[in-house]
Formats: structure tokens, C-alpha cells, sequence
């Protein structure tokens, strides 16, 4: 499972005023606690409403990369500083997102290529998100074939379906899951399966139960990737015994320590 | 969500003991317990090495009918105990566990439709448990066919495809989800699909964690019925999360008690 981290993101509180206040620390520490927690990956995304997104993208690049190689997925939707931080960044690094619009997503795949980068394609285009199974895995299809013509390795391509929060749209979860067991047919090896795990909740009770359970859902589907909080230790509890269950790790009675330490030996 | 206590259960020590001293309280408490946390229907089975299984059948039937009219899921491998016992309950009543042999079944379909009981059919012939997710299909095809033929009702009919404990065979989890996602295209409407989940982490550690990840995987999967603990809290808190995640129930901030609370209004 590649756990991408959500953690450094503006919309966090105390990541927004260390963002203004360029506490390095901050972030640094929020590196390292998702990295020692498991992640494969981590997150970057300047939060909405910043004055200079650009200049906010390459600190936080920068002041992450003093402390981890980790892959970093540069989250934004601005073209502008995607296309200026993913050149700049050492190491593996995802482009955070594109759409599945022919433009959008060719040049997104150009950049990720030039780069090395990976790339999260959204089943999303200029008519908004499908609102039906057979929409989303049309969507999903045109962004595995612009990446296929692009040259952008399968492995390097991560199909994110949309989850959408359950309180305001309830038939969206099942949907997403019934397009994943169909994306994954339509390339071989195919691309990664994402999702952006905490949008489910919004504004939900009990959001750390809906989370872990529709991952362990999600995964039963062939989700292979999340963007998650991996500090969430019984979401990442879900994570390790969902493994187990699709037989990609042999149980044994340390099964849990094994995965939950697999990332960060002691 | 079609919920199987498996609480009045022989293989339990306070069981057994109540068996053997015809302790009614004890079994009427797990009933009414049981039924209070959720369960649709109970399971009763006299557990392994009982002198005389067909008398403690009917003892138990008949305490538990004291106190509710629950259906009672009949659950011995004895021809004799099963046949004895189904005509003698008022009320609902399920037979498990059936074969996929054609006597077998047959049998059982022939019991089940004359009694008004439902039936829960094993993918299991003489030749064993199948290694393989075809070989689960074809016995539970087999199942379907035997029972339409001897025209019990496909809401009657309950497919099992047999979990095994993970820490012996790893790959059966997985096996059991895909094959249950095949075993609901065989009828319209199709069989009910069940596991016995507490089978599946037998000798593990972290049981409880361990059963209700899989359980929300095979939701995922169209399993809508089990026979599980339902006084394990969390395992109904993943039922009730599960299935509102899968658009069988619409969200509300108070989902859960609505939903644990469903069985027993106060």
C-alpha cells in the first residue's frame, strides 16, 4: 500500500501559521512523524488563500527536503507553480493533480515524464464529476490513455476515482469502489488506485470509523495507494490487516508490528 | 445486514457447562443479549463431544423459545439432530448447514421447503473445501440450482463460501471475497451471501481487529449476512459504517445509534 500523507497541508491550523511565519520546524516534524508512521509519500499543499503560492511551495519543498528524501506530491491546482516546483524538486516526486480533460492531462503527463514524476489523474473533467460508475471509468480510461501515448509507466500512474463526502453524497462511495475493480482492467500492470481518503467524512461524526472501514472496502477493490493521515494508527491498523486479508503479506502473531515497523526499522 | 449470533455455541465453556446442568438463565441471556445488540437471528449448536446432541438440541430450542421468537439458525452436521429438530420450531427457522453434494442438498432443500426454514449451503462436496475461487463458484452454482429446482426461495437460500482461518490459508480470504462477487450474478434476485467470519482468525492475535477489517471487505463484496459476535461492539459499529457505505442506508450525525439501536427501540 502506498500511504501518501496528508498532514502538511495549509488547511491544518498549525501548518498555515507555519507557512506565514516560516517555522521550519513545524513541518519538519510533521516529515518525519508520517514518514516514522509509515508513509511512502508525503503531501505538500500550501492550504487555500495564500498570498504567494509559489513562493509558499518551494519553502515547503525545500525546508521537507532538509530533513527526507521522501517522494513529495505537489498538491496544487494552480499550472503556474506545479509546473515551476516539479523541475526543482531532488528525488521521486507525484504531480497532485491533474484532470482527465485531453489538454490537462498531456500536459501534466508531458511534465511528469520530463521529470521522472509520478502523476494522480482525476476522474474529473470540464462537465464536473460523473455522477455514475460507467462516468468515472470512462474518465478514468481517457487518463490511462493520454498517459500510455505520453510514455508514462503504468506504475508511475495513480487513477483517483473522487470520493466525496458520504453527508452529502451517499451513493458516490459504492460507486467509487465498483470503478475501481474496473480500472484495474484496463491496462496490464495497471495504473495505481488513489483515493483522497478523508474527503469521505467532511463534516461527518464518527470520521475515523467511516474512513477505516470504507478503506478496508476500498482495498477489497484494488486500491493500492491513499492519500491518508498516516498518525491514524487504527487507520493504519486497517491498512496492514486489509493486506493480510487480500494475501499480499503472510500472517504471523507480530503481523501488525511487522507492518506498522516495515517503514522505519529501530 | 442480515446478523447470525453465534454466542449459543457448545464450544463455549459457559455454554457447554449450562447444556450440561440445563442452566436455562445462561442461554436465555445470550439470547435476549444478542438480540438487544443487533442480531437478526441466532445460532444454536450444541457444541463437539455431547452425549446426547439431539436432546440438547431440543433443550436448547425449546429454552430459547421461552423468552423470543427469534429465527434460530439449527446449526449440526447431524442428519438426524437437523431433521428431528426443524419440524418441531415454531417461528422462523434456518437450516445450517447444507452440503453441495446433490443428496445433500438435496435433502436439505426438501426439509427447508416443506418447514418454511432457510437454508445455508456450503461450497463444500466430498471432495473438500475447493483451492480456488472457480471451484467455490461452481459448488455454490451448484447450491443455487439445487435449490431452485426443489423451489425454495432465493431470500431463503444463504450461500457460504467457507472462510478459513488466515493463519493457515492465506489466500482463502481473498478467494471467498471474489468468489462472492461472482455467486451474486447467478439469480436474480440472488441468494444471500454468508461467512461464519469468526472462523477466519482462529489462533491469531489481534482477532477482533482481524475480523471486522475482512468484514468490511466482504460487504464491499455484496456478503449481506454473517454469523458473528454481535456483542463485539465494534464489529456492529463496521456493519452499520459499512452499510451506510455502500448507499443501504442514508448518513445522519447519529447513524450509528440509529443503526444499533434499530433491533431493540427503547
Amino acid at each position: 500500500m502506498y500511504i501518501i500523507g496528508e498532514r502538511i497541508n495549509g488547511m491544518f491550523v498549525n501548518v498555515k501559521e507555519a507557512i506565514r511565519n516560516r517555522e521550519a520546524k513545524v513541518i519538519q516534524d510533521l516529515a518525519l512523524a508520517q514518514m516514522a508512521a509509515g508513509a511512502s509519500a508525503l503531501d505538500v499543499n500550501v492550504g487555500p488563500a495564500v498570498s504567494d503560492a509559489k513562493g509558499a511551495m518551494i519553502w515547503l519543498v525545500e525546508t521537507i527536503r532538509q530533513v527526507t528524501d521522501a517522494p513529495l506530491s505537489i498538491d496544487t491546482a494552480k499550472w503556474d507553480v506545479m509546473s515551476t516546483v516539479i523541475p526543482m524538486i531532488t528525488g521521486e516526486k507525484i504531480i497532485n493533480s491533474s484532470k482527465a480533460d485531453p489538454e490537462i492531462a498531456g500536459r501534466c503527463v508531458k511534465l511528469a515524464v520530463e521529470h521522472g514524476a509520478g502523476m494522480i489523474g482525476l476522474t474529473i473533467d470540464a462537465n464536473g464529476v460523473p455522477g455514475n460508475v460507467d462516468g468515472r471509468v470512462a474518465l478514468g480510461a481517457q487518463i490511462i490513455t493520454i498517459a500510455m501515448e505520453g510514455g508514462l509507466d503504468m506504475n508511475k500512474l495513480f487513477v483517483d476515482p473522487i470520493i466525496l463526502p458520504v453527508n452529502v453524497a451517499p451513493t458516490i462511495p459504492n460507486q467509487c469502489i465498483q470503478s475501481m475493480s474496473q480500472l484495474r482492467m484496463f491496462a496490464d500492470p495497471p495504473p495505481h488506485l488513489v483515493i483522497g481518503l478523508s474527503n469521505l467524512s467532511q463534516k461527518c461524526s464518527n470520521r475515523q470509523l467511516i474512513n477505516r472501514t470504507y478503506l478496508a472496502m476500498a482495498i477489497a477493490h484494488g486500491l493500492d495507494a491513499a492519500i491518508l493521515d498516516p498518525l491514524d494508527r487504527e487507520l493504519m491498523e486497517v491498512v496492514a490487516t486489509a493486506e493480510l486479508l487480500m494475501g499480499k503479506s503472510i500472517y504471523c502473531d507480530a503481523f501488525l508490528e511487522a507492518a506498522l515497523n516495515r517503514q522505519t526499522p529501530k
